[in-house]
C-alpha cells in the first residue's frame, strides 16, 4: 500500500497534476522556482534528461507529466534525500520513467557516461560557498549553499553528459548572472534563451532562468518579464495558468 | 545670432531640458535609447565624461543639464556629424562643459590619454557588421551598424579611457547580452547594474542599460523592468517622469 512508503515525521503534498511528493520539512521543500524551471524546460519526445541536484526529485516528477520525454534521472547527493525520492517514485508508480540515483553532481560524466542526456535540468544551491552558515552539513544549507557543489561543477558536467545538440535549463539567482554565462560560455553552453522572474512589476528580480545550448551561436533571446504577483498573495494570470495547466 | 548656426535643410528639437539640438533627418536622429542611457548613467560632482559615438552630443547635452559633472565631451567619428553637434554646443551656450571632439572610437586612448575620464557612455552601433547593408558608408548605416566601430573597440577603449574606479553606462540589444558580458569582463569591467527596456509589459525587451565598473566583484545587480508603453501611443508613468523631470 503507497501510504507505507511515506514515515511519520513527512508529509504528502499534492502536485496538482496527478502526483504526489513525500516531503520532510527537516529538508529542503520545493517551492515555486522548481514550478518555474519544469515549466520553462522543454524536452522532446523520446529524449533522455537528468535533473541534477534533484533533492525531492520534484522536477523530473513534474517533467515526466508535461513533456513527452523518454526517461527521466534525478541525481541529489544527500542519501536520506535520494531515499525518499525514491518513495515518491514508487508512490507515484513511476519506476518505469523516472528513477533517483544517489550520487555526487562532480562525478555525473563517470556515473552516466559522456553524451547520454538531450537534456540536462539543474535548481543548484544558489548561494556562493559557505559564507555565514553554521552548520554547512544541515540538509537545508547543502541545498542552498554551495557546500558540496559550485555552480562550475554543474556547467561542466552538463557539457559533458549532454549529446552534441544537447540543452541545459537551469534557475539561479540574477546575481550571479555575469558568472552563469561566463562559466556556460567556458564548457561550450552558449547562452540562448533567458527569463527573468520579478516577484512584483515594479521590483528587482530574484530569480533567472536560463537554456544553454551546446555549441550554439552568441545570440540570445530575453523573453517577456515573467512577473509573480499581482499584488500580495495574489497571483498574477500566468502563475495561475501554470498551476491551471498541472491540474488537468 | 543663434539661428546663423542652424543649415536650412537640418532642424531644432526641444530637449525639454532648457537646451535645444540640431538634427539632420537625413542623418541618425536621436531616439528614447539616448534618454534612457541619459537618465541611466551616474555622474558625480566634478567627474569628466566620455560620450563615445555621440552622434548629435544629445547624450552630453542631457548630461551636462541632470548631473554635476565638470566637464563633458563626445566623441563623433563622422566628420558632418561632429560638426553639427558642435553647433548644438554653441547654440545652447555650452561651450564651458562641452566639447565635440571629431576622431576615431579606435583611438580614444591616443587622443585623451589613459585614465582620463571617471565616465565613459555609449549609445554605440547596435548591428554586427555589415550583414544586409546595401550603402555602409551612409550616416545613418555608419550609427547602427558596426561598420567603422564594434562592441570590443568600445569596450576596450572606454577600459583604457576610464580611471581605476571609473564606470562605463552603455544601451545595446538584449540579444548581444552574454557576448557584452564576455567584452566587458576580458577588458576588467564588471558589470554591477542591469536594466532591462520592455516596450511592453507583456513583450521581449528591445534594449537593456548596463553598468560596468573597473575592478569590480563579479556580482550585478538587475534592477526592476523598465516598461516604456502602457498601451499603444501611451507612455507609462516612468517614461513621462523621465520627460517631465527633463523639464523642469
Amino acid at each position: 500500500m503507497a501510504n507505507d512508503l511515506v514515515k511519520e515525521y513527512e508529509r504528502v503534498d499534492d502536485l496538482q497534476n496527478g502526483f504526489m511528493l513525500i516531503q520532510n520539512p527537516e529538508y529542503f521543500c520545493f517551492g515555486l522556482d522548481a514550478v518555474l524551471l519544469a515549466s520553462f524546460a522543454r524536452v522532446k519526445k523520446g529524449e533522455r534528461v537528468l535533473d541534477m541536484c534533484t533533492g525531492t526529485g520534484v522536477v523530473p516528477i513534474l517533467l515526466q507529466e508535461k513533456t513527452p520525454g523518454d526517461a527521466f534521472v534525478g541525481l541529489e547527493i544527500q542519501e536520506a534525500c535520494a531515499e525518499m525520492a525514491s518513495r515518491s517514485v514508487r508512490y507515484n508508480h513511476l519506476e518505469d520513467r523516472v528513477q533517483i540515483v544517489q550520487g555526487d553532481v562532480k562525478e555525473a560524466a563517470q556515473l552516466f557516461g559522456a553524451a547520454s542526456f538531450h537534456v540536462v535540468t539543474c535548481n543548484p544551491p544558489y548561494m556562493i560557498g559557505q559564507h555565514g552558515l553554521t552548520n554547512p552539513d544541515m540538509p537545508k544549507a547543502i541545498a542552498r549553499h554551495e557546500v558540496l557543489c559550485t555552480l562550475e561543477d554543474v556547467v561542466s558536467q552538463a557539457a559533458k553528459v549532454l549529446t552534441d545538440t544537447g540543452r541545459l535549463f537551469m534557475i539561479h539567482r540574477p546575481f550571479r548572472l555575469t558568472e552563469i554565462m561566463l562559466t556556460l560560455v567556458k564548457y561550450n553552453l552558449e547562452p540562448k534563451r533567458m527569463r527573468l522572474v520579478y516577484p512584483y512589476v515594479d521590483r528587482e528580480p530574484n530569480m533567472v532562468l536560463i537554456e544553454a545550448r551546446k555549441r550554439g551561436n552568441s545570440r540570445i533571446t530575453v523573453e517577456k518579464p515573467l512577473i509573480v504577483y499581482e499584488r500580495p498573495g495574489v497571483y498574477t494570470e500566468e502563475i495561475r495558468g501554470l498551476y491551471r495547466s498541472a491540474d488537468k
